[in-house]
């Protein structure tokens, strides 16, 4: 079977950490070119996106991994080129934008993937059974990472649209919103916002379920050097326990840790993009995005100390 | 045929100023009760929204004009107990909650209005018309008011969840959402934050769309006092130009005032929730809302002067 050509569009360091590995790896894609405002990728580079699906034969495929803000128009072009699109999350800065995609990619016919990398933890189907049914106790979230490590010199994470610490946290609820066995709804949200950011560096937001009967909490901290923690804790009315750690990729059940192996959530993340493409279908979900929406609906703000970059 | 027996559940200032009248005007309804926290409405009133839902006989639909952060829980409780649902405008504090709403309806099978007053001035159905199929040159909303004057004492509007200039605003976003030939996307939101307020109290709004090759623009502002203004003017490339003035009560086609006579906002709003519920169908258009949420998402902030009450 020929393979996919596929290009990379927006290659920085998610680019080159995760998806030219996976990419690599997989025998049904075939990286066709890349490109960068800086010039930085895997040969044939280009500069100018838009040079690339020009110049680039027999391309059907993207993954665009640049920041959020211009995805819709790059994501809009590729679509009307009539190439399948693969976005790294969250989707797009703002919610119009990617209902926007999703009717384009359907008027065309081409796969569009909202990817939600958390989600391709093996850890995340086998959480979301342990809790089908059940009524919710308790659950504390706690996703707390030093910015300066993981975005070192990424200022746009700061600017309007650039999300602050939901750019990690909305993976916490990319996990949650897959496993909660009901809907979660943003109730109040405490903000902190550097003197010198658009975005908050820490978020306290307390969530509303139909199914739960105690407290819903998450808590995102950017600026957390020691004791960095990307951890779900859920306890059911009825007793169980769920633990995830480390982002997903471990998960205790009633204490006891699950054997949860596999391909790694790239490598997955390529696999599914493949069986969709194969399947014509598109694949975005919106709730991680919306309840990042809402918690700005529903914020309330303090102002804290300038952000060092 | 028998009226349809209604409550309205939150009676405040726009329930008695634009819901009672028009409920009372309407033969198809029979207003059975009112509710309010503070006792305040007509006879029988409830200070328990969940009282009134459990004494009154034959109840067959209420009007939710609480402020928006409760009207979730008493939409579900409404819908639950098989009532048709009217709700005041923006239908939720947030959208993860009225998309559970519509969920919620449809399963139960009945009506669930989400209202949005503006629509309803026949300026509305002309001016889209006039757009149709047309590119746009320029777009320029004002809606700046006295929240004084308009909202005396409704200290809400500054809470967090409240949407302070964005309450008025999203009626300029109900209007431009019916009546533009295309999407529309924020760009970029410049917010005004009273130091003393979690909501916004001026914003100023850049969009984007696919039909536009020019600047679209809204200047929201709440402090107001001389010069109020709620005026949408668009042009479009082929010399058209559409405006309207006074909240969509007025309109100019080209220049020329156009005969926009009807029956009011309200009287329309319960014509058409007569129709609905006779047509068991649902009505509610969350984009409002979801350009509200898109413009905190985009936003950049600066505080201003604390607000007055």
């Amino acid at each position: 079977m020929k393979p996919i050509r596929i290009a990379i569009i927006g290659f920085g360091k998610i680019a080159e950490d995760q998806h030219l590995p996976a990419i690599s790896a997989n025998p049904r894609f075939e990286l066709a070119a890349t490109s960068s405002r800086t010039g930085h990728g895997v040969e044939p580079i280009f500069e100018d996106w838009r040079e690339l699906l020009q110049s680039i034969e027999g391309l059907e495929a993207v993954a665009i991994t640049t920041p959020p803000s211009v995805r819709h128009e790059i994501a809009a072009a590729c679509i009307e080129a009539g190439l399948h699109v693969l976005m790294e999350k969250p989707p797009t800065s703002t919610l119009s934008e990617v209902e926007d995609l999703i009717c384009l990619a359907e008027a065309k016919g081409v796969t569009l993937f909202g990817t939600w990398h958390s989600r391709h933890n093996p850890s995340v189907p086998i959480a979301a059974q342990a809790l089908a049914g059940k009524r919710i106790a308790e659950m504390q979230i706690r996703w707390q990472e030093d910015v300066h490590k993981w975005h070192p010199g990424q200022r746009w994470i700061w600017d309007a649209g650039g999300f602050g610490v939901f750019d990690p946290g909305i993976n916490a609820l990319s996990i949650v919103t897959a496993i909660f066995p009901g809907s979660l709804f943003v109730r109040s949200a405490q903000l902190s916002v550097p003197a010198n950011a658009e975005t908050p560096v820490a978020a306290e937001i307390d969530f509303a379920s139909d199914v739960a009967d105690g407290p819903l909490h998450a808590s995102f901290d950017f600026l957390r050097t020691d004791g960095e923690e990307w951890t779900i804790d859920i306890r059911t009315t009825d007793g169980r326990s769920i633990f995830l750690k480390e982002g997903g990729a471990r998960l205790f059940v009633d204490g006891a840790e699950q054997d949860v192996s596999g391909p790694g959530e790239y490598p997955d993340i390529y696999r599914e993009f493949v069986d969709l493409i194969d399947q014509r279908r598109s694949s975005v979900d919106v709730t991680p995005l919306r309840l990042v929406a809402d918690s700005y609906l529903a914020a309330s703000h303090t102002t804290v100390e300038p952000i060092t970059s």
